[in-house]
C-alpha cells in the first residue's frame, strides 16, 4: 500500500515498540503449543488453516459479490459439511461465527416457524441457551439426565406441549461429551411434528468418524428424518481456525424466515445474525477439511481416542474416577472440591477447567494433546490430589 | 506441529494442490488494492494489522483465563475506543465483531432494561434493526427524515410512547454518511429517561476528526449525557481487520442483565452474544490504533474528504449530482436507474453500490480510493451514464 499519510517507511521504530508490547503480552497467554491447556474444545489451527486464513483477510463474505472466488469456496465447504452430516439436497448450510451463533440461529429459525417460544432441551445443554432466552425471549424447559448423562426420553416426553417451539439434542455435551438419544429423538418430533436442532459443535467432527472406528454411537445427523438442523464447530474439532461454526439446515426455504432485504450491499437479502464476515475462516476451514479428508480426521480422532483411553487409565491407577466412561475425547474426573484442584492446577501452568454441576474437572483430549504430556501431568495432578486430600 | 496422524511431511503435493485451487478462485473476488471497489464501508486491513492479526490466531478470549496478555490487549483496546469517545469512568466495552452484533447487543440491554419491545429509529437505521425486530420480536416505529436525511424530531417525539424500549440514532448512515441530530435526540431522551443508542459503525472512526479539522459536525458521543451506548467499528474506518467492532456501554453494571453463568470455561459470567471468539482482530485493532494513533487517523480521514471532495465536484461537473452535500466520506449520486448504472459499471470491473430507496448510487471514499484513481472511474461512469441516458 503506498498511502501518503501513512507514512510507513518512517515509523519502523513505532512498529517495533508495538510488536514488543504485544509479544510481551503474549509471553502470559497459556499457548496449545505448549501442551498446558487440557480444559478447552479449541486448538491451535492446522498449519494449512493457518496459511490460508491469511491469504483471505480482507474478503467480505457478508458482501458476497465483492467476492465471488471466496462465495464459491464456501460453497464448496459447505459441500464437505452437508456430505459429513448426511444432509439431503434441499438442505442449505449457514456459516456461523461458533456454535453459539449455531444454536440461536436455529432457535430463530423455529421460533419463526412456529410462533412459539417454548424451547425443551436437557440439563447438559451448553450455556448459550441461557442466552437465547434473555435475548429472544425464549421459555427453557430443562429435562433431566439419566444416570448416562443423557436426555431422559420419558421425562422429555413429559415437557413437551403445545408451545413448544424447539427439541434440543446434544451430539458431544459440553461437559462430558456425552450423546443424547438422538434416534428416539428424532422419532418423537417427527411424531409431534416439533423442530428439532442437534447441538453437535464438538461431537459433529467426532461421531462420524467414531463410527467408521467401531465404537458405539447412536445416528445424530440428516439420515434420522426427525433431525431439523445441526450445529457443528470447525474452530472445534474441525482442527481449524475462530470464528467457524456451520449450521447445516434441511429446508432451504427455512432461511427465508430468517432473510432480511439488504439494501447497500450487493446481494438483496441477507440471512442470519451477522452481517460483515470474514472469508477467511472459510478458506481455512476449507483448506483444512480439503488437506486432512475423511481419512484425516478418522486418524486425528482415532489418536484422539488413543490418548482419551491412555489418560482415562492412568487417572484409574491413580485412584480417581471417570464421571462416565469417555463417548469422545471429553473426561470428567470426579472430584470433591474441583474448584480448588483448577486453582492449584493453574498455580502450576496447567489449565483445566471445572464442572461445579457434576462436581468434576473436564479433560478435552484435542489433537495437540499426547501421551508424553499425559505423562507430564499425571503426576502433576497426584501431587496436588494429595495436598488436597482427594486421594 | 509434530503429529504422526498429519503425516505433514508427505503432503507436500497436496498442499499445493489446495493453494492452486483457492488462488485460482481467488482470482475471481475483486480486491480492495485495485482500486475498483467504490461501494464498500471496509478497505483492506493496514499492513501492520495483519502483521498483530497472524500472531494472535490461536487465541480464544471467550476463555479469557487461557490468555490474559490477550485479554489486556483487549482492555488496553477498550481505553483508546473510551478516550475517542469520551467515555466516563462509570462506562465498559464490549467487543463485538461489527456494527450488527453491537446493535443487537444494545437493543438487547435496552429490552431487559425496559421490559419493553419497541424501538424507534429513523428511517436511514441500517437494515440490521429488520433482523432485529424478527431475532428479538421488536417492533421498529420508523421516523421519517427531513430533507436533509435525518431524524426529524418532531416527528421522533410522535412516535416516543410508553412501550419505548430504545431510541436509535445514526452517526453516519450507512446511505449517505448522515449524522443525526444526536444532541437534540440524547436531551429528549434524557428527559424521557429513554435509553438512547447510536449507532457509530461507520462514523465513529471518523467524526471525531472531522471535528479537529473544523468540518461543521454534532456532538455524536459519550459527551452528551443522554447517549448510553455507542457501537464503532474497527473493521471500517478504524482500517483493522474483520470482525472488530466495539460497543460502549455507560454503566458498567447494565452488562449484567446480558450476561450468563458460564461453566466449563475460565470465567464465571459472560457477557454478549458469542461465545467463543479470537483474540486476533483485537490484537489488529489495537495495533493499528497504536501505530496511526489519534494523528494518523485525523491525516487519514483528511485524505479520505480530500478525495470525497475532489470525487463530488467531478460527480457535478459531468452532469450528476449529489443526494447531499457530504458529511463525511460517503457520496450519494442521484441517478433514474441506479440498478442499470450498477450492473453496467460492475460489467466494467467496477463495484459500487446502490441505495433503491433514494434512487442513487452511493461511493465510499475509503483510504485505498485515490485521485488518480477517480480519475480512472469518472470516464467510465460518464460513459456508462450517456449510454444508459442518465447524462
Amino acid at each position: 500500500m503506498n498511502y501518503p499519510f501513512l507514512m510507513l517507511s518512517n515509523n519502523r521504530k513505532k512498529r517495533d515498540e508495538i510488536f514488543k508490547e504485544l509479544d510481551s503480552l503474549q509471553q502470559r497467554d497459556f499457548s496449545f503449543s505448549s501442551g498446558h491447556i487440557l480444559g478447552s474444545m479449541c486448538t491451535q489451527p492446522h498449519p494449512i488453516a493457518h496459511e490460508a486464513y491469511i491469504r483471505f483477510l480482507e474478503t467480505n463474505l457478508g458482501d458476497p459479490e465483492l467476492c465471488p472466488g471466496t462465495k464459491e469456496i464456501e460453497s464448496r465447504f459447505i459441500a464437505f459439511i452437508s456430505k459429513l452430516l448426511h444432509a439431503p439436497k434441499t438442505a442449505v448450510g449457514q456459516i456461523v461465527s461458533g456454535g453459539t451463533e449455531g444454536n440461536i440461529t436455529a432457535i430463530w429459525i423455529a421460533k419463526q416457524l412456529s410462533g412459539k417460544h417454548d424451547v425443551v432441551l436437557p440439563e447438559s445443554a451448553h450455556f448459550s441457551f441461557q442466552k437465547i432466552a434473555s435475548l429472544m425471549d425464549m421459555k427453557l424447559m430443562e429435562v433431566p439426565l439419566t444416570n448416562d448423562y443423557i436426555m431422559d426420553i420419558q421425562q422429555m416426553k413429559k415437557k413437551i406441549h403445545k408451545d413448544t417451539a424447539a427439541v434440543i439434542g446434544i451430539a458431544g455435551s459440553t461437559e462430558l461429551g456425552a450423546i443424547d438419544p438422538i434416534p428416539e429423538m428424532s422419532e418423537i418430533c417427527t411424531d409431534e411434528h416439533l423442530f428439532f436442532h442437534v447441538d453437535a459443535a464438538f461431537g459433529g467432527f467426532v461421531i462420524p468418524f467414531l463410527k467408521e472406528l467401531r465404537y458405539k454411537v447412536p445416528d445424530f445427523d440428516f439420515q434420522l428424518k426427525g433431525v431439523c438442523s445441526v450445529s457443528i464447530d470447525s474452530h472445534k474439532m474441525g482442527f481449524s481456525a475462530i470464528p467457524l461454526g456451520t449450521l447445516m439446515i434441511r429446508q432451504r426455504q427455512w432461511l427465508d424466515c430468517i432473510s432480511v432485504e439488504s439494501p447497500y450491499i450487493s446481494s438483496e437479502k441477507q440471512s442470519g445474525i451477522l452481517g460483515t464476515r470474514s472469508g477467511a475462516p472459510v478458506a481455512a476451514a476449507y483448506a483444512v477439511a480439503r488437506y486432512l479428508g475423511h481419512t484425516g480426521y478418522r486418524n486425528m480422532v482415532k489418536s484422539c481416542m488413543d490418548v482419551t483411553k491412555y489418560t482415562e487409565e492412568q487417572i484409574t491407577e491413580l485412584g480417581l474416577s471417570p464421571v462416565i466412561k469417555p463417548t469422545m475425547n471429553v473426561l470428567g474426573v470426579k472430584l470433591k472440591k474441583p474448584s480448588r484442584i483448577v486453582k492449584k492446577l493453574f498455580e502450576q501452568g496447567w489449565r483445566v477447567n471445572k464442572v461445579d454441576r457434576l462436581s468434576c474437572i473436564r479433560l478435552v483430549l484435542m489433537p495437540q494433546i499426547t501421551k508424553q504430556i499425559i505423562d507430564e501431568f499425571i503426576p502433576v495432578l497426584q501431587k496436588t490430589c494429595e495436598e488436597e486430600g482427594e486421594l
